[in-house]
């Protein structure tokens, strides 16, 4: 029987650790394509590139078996690349993206070119998964995941992911415990309170830094946060289909208009 | 009595014919602060500048009357650094974005540099309203849309907008028919199939241009691209959380993990 195809993507650059391990991972269950972009492109949130050109190069970074390329745009353009340019024939089984060096949790799924990614490949119907590591060190320890990507993966090739959502799954940080399982759970609602940091450039002109300070304001146990806190890892199957389906009565009943 | 404050941001940047006739409009209702950026920013989705500095400058292209800053960074940007850095003792009552130069109905929403700044409003609990023309031309006709943009900026400052939510509406082009009214509806059920154009550059290396071609799949009646398409103004409520509830139940159903 023939492998299934899996692509796989990320956005911090195609070089990073992260997408190293998830690749290793994906080869042993799947054929694999890697389409990832060739810088890092944290917090691109959905950006496709529009008004510019892009570039599309293949290379050896994941030996002779493994077909990879990098590109000058953001992780949904290297999903649109994949599956529009380079994969006209066969379409993936799954779309995987990451692993992120940084949590993708609650609100962070926003700002996340790492979901993005995912959602791009959900949009046109593939199953498709994010998975992020809460731990910002690029060099941070992430053996502990193997076992539960795969088996994230696996169900995912097997039972597919329901029409319209694509998975954020995030993993505690390396610890001493080992992690207690997998939690389907619902966004946080927590978000971030910026601040901004002014300087002085040796021009004598201001700049800024802008510093974001992370707050949770969830008591729920059913949330992300909690899962991440308590050493689970959390799965939250994310929707591009935006619509508060229940403010269209309330505005129908309030306003005026 | 004092009046309401007012954010202005759009993603076509701040010299855009859009932006100067929403900030004309709401300097009929409100106080108006401008923070917009320096240049256009579409599709940038919901982007923030994490791994650069950002920079903002005052000017004076709405008049003396009307503090205006354009910045380097993307929507999101803007609004984070009125809200956190500009405006720290008074918070606006409400902040728009737009007039987009193009629609952003259905899955364009989540592409859009527009929608993301009356998102990032929205997440902070502040009243937030994307406008978009359904008319790329930069120079498009766009009086008939005046009476409209007043209506909803009046209603959501006097009744409020439903919590979680942002709105996005979408404007017909102008045409001889007048607008027929209003309607609250749904996402349609529609997305963009991508084709890319390879050339060859000066010197010899593959280049590509991204080619969207939006294909509508909804047949019903109450969604965006049906309103456009009957001479109506859209106007979708749209929520941050991302969660697909219903999902959650299917996934501990079905899958073993």
């Amino acid at each position: 029987m023939s492998k299934p195809l899996i692509l796989v993507s990320n956005d911090d650059g195609i070089t990073s650790n992260g997408i190293k391990k998830l690749v290793s991972l994906m080869a042993q269950i799947g054929d694999v394509l890697v389409v990832a972009p060739d810088s890092p492109q944290s917090g691109m949130g959905h950006a496709i590139t529009v008004g510019d050109t892009l570039r599309l190069t293949e290379n050896r970074l994941f030996g002779d078996q493994i077909p990879a390329y990098e590109c000058s745009g953001t992780p949904a353009d290297c999903v649109k690349l994949a599956k529009h340019h380079l994969l006209k024939d066969r379409k993936p089984d799954l779309v995987v993206s990451g692993i992120n060096h940084g949590s993708n949790t609650s609100i962070s799924v926003l700002y996340s070119g790492t979901m993005s990614a995912a959602i791009e490949a959900a949009i046109e119907g593939t199953p498709a998964i994010g998975f992020s590591l809460c731990d910002y060190d690029t060099d941070a320890e992430m053996d502990h995941v193997d076992e539960f990507i795969l088996k994230i993966a696996r169900e995912a090739l097997t039972k597919g992911i329901p029409k319209g959502i694509a998975l954020n799954v995030n993993i505690p940080a390396h610890q001493n415990q080992k992690i207690r399982g997998i939690k389907v759970c619902r966004q946080a609602n927590a978000r971030w309170e910026e601040e901004f940091d002014q300087r002085i450039d040796p021009h004598g002109r201001k700049y800024f830094w802008m510093i974001g300070n992370f707050v949770n304001h969830d008591k729920g146990e059913d949330n992300d946060e909690w899962a991440i806190a308590n050493n689970y890892i959390s799965l939250v199957p994310c929707q591009f289909d935006l619509t508060g389906h229940h403010a269209i009565r309330l505005l129908n009943d309030e306003w005026d208009i």
